[in-house]
């Protein structure tokens, strides 16, 4: 691969903050797998798979920076150091994030903090799971007609609140809601309140793009009760909207971009 | 790459919707590079990028399917039949979209006819424009604090009429405008009538990722006069929101995809 001349050298002492992609090794980019197999040390969220780091090279030290509710904070801030310290003890430093690093990953916090002490860094942008997780599950998430616009929220309040799910509903045809599993029967009544319909379907997307991946279906209905039969997990995309209703007619031609393993994949009606 | 046993095998008489990505090479995914190397036609948008193209293998046949907006309808049909016959006729079938196919891409219209058809089909997720671009010009999307939600959106009108941009004010802390050039002075517009400040940035993004990209920084008060001096292209693409004005602090620090070539960028204050 480092074979493209297109591809930068990982220069020793930089940092690249790249998204993983949502699961399926294959997903990764060109840019995203050179540098797993050039890095001296790539440090990983628990999110991204063991067939990805696989591909890390054998001279790499590879080590996982997983958070946990709660002392998250603190957690970033000790990531972002240990980031600067291996780059400054002139390593070839991965930060490798599930999905994207600037959707929902914190990765501009980590940008920022190693721009503030002067250490070069390049992003290499991932498959959101917003978009991979939704190709893979054959719903096509702006179809034209249907969509003139797709949201991708948080349903985790941050210090700024809340997002303003009254105003998403109207302005948002389709809705892709990250770690918000546990808030969707919320999120749901806020958006059926300003005139979403009861009808409208709602897709959930575990480990999407994977062998393991699982499809729920339900409706602005009965989000809840359909949230409530699943294992709690942040990884659970939501994706809501008239366009998860084609995702029927295009199954049965639709190939997978894993094999599946039938006996873990589950589809509730 | 076919080495990878993640990779499946493009089978004849099968058709892959895939991403190609914002235009750097290095952001093709593993499967895109993978379905080039094997394809036996390329059927790719305008967008898609020589260096992308020169990927594919020696036996493919490059069939460029750009549109120009009037017969865009009839265009499309087209496209979806070409794809069937080709598929029929035992190739394997390449259909090669800039980005993402699913966002703004009418992918999803491809991939009925396709279903319809009885014609097996793989949906290969790309990097959208509003991720990679984004990304390669230091502009942290969901930056923690600011964005509780970012929204992607279409600036072509189409038969669901346009996004209610009022309801997008109040909603997505962050917009990502596709397609919306020409239409910035009356979304600007209806974005402060809404409510959003004055002072808040507007970024425009040409060729991002690739050595000829351009970044103009303006306001939600200053983005028509400023869109009027940029060639009017639906590939620029236009993010609104705070986290755009942390580009600034990233800047010296942020190493580009594809090394730039100075004559031909430029940027603005």
């Amino acid at each position: 691969m480092s074979a493209h001349r297109f591809l930068p050298d990982f220069a020793p002492g930089t940092v690249w903050l790249a998204g993983a992609g949502p699961g399926d090794p294959g997903l990764l980019t060109l840019h995203a797998a050179h540098a797993l197999a050039e890095a001296d040390a790539v440090l990983h969220d628990a999110l991204v798979s063991p067939e990805i780091l696989a591909l890390a090279g054998p001279r790499a030290r590879l080590i996982p920076v997983g958070k946990r509710a709660g002392g998250m904070r603190t957690a970033q801030l000790r990531i972002n150091q240990r980031l600067v310290a291996l780059a400054r003890a002139g390593l070839r430093v991965l930060r490798l994030k599930g999905g994207d690093p600037m959707v929902f990953g914190r990765g501009g916090e980590e940008a920022l903090a190693l721009a503030a002490a002067g250490i070069f860094f390049r992003i290499v942008p991932g498959i959101s799971a917003g978009l991979g997780a939704t190709a893979a599950a054959g719903i096509p998430l702006t179809h034209r007609g249907l969509v003139r616009s797709v949201a991708f929220a948080t349903g985790h309040a941050t210090g700024a609140g809340e997002p303003d799910w009254a105003a998403l509903a109207r302005g948002a045809d389709a809705l892709v809601l990250y770690m918000a599993l546990h808030r969707i029967g919320a999120i749901a009544d806020a958006l059926l309140a300003a005139g979403r319909p009861a009808a409208e379907p709602v897709a959930f997307l575990a480990e999407a793009t994977t062998p393991r991946q699982r499809l729920h279906r339900a409706t602005l209905a009965t989000a809840a009760e359909t949230a409530a039969a699943i294992p709690q997990t942040d990884a659970t995309l939501i994706v809501i909207g008239a366009a998860v209703g084609l995702e029927p007619q295009l199954r049965d031609w639709l190939l997978p971009l894993a094999p599946p393993a039938p006996a873990q994949t589950a589809a509730t009606a």
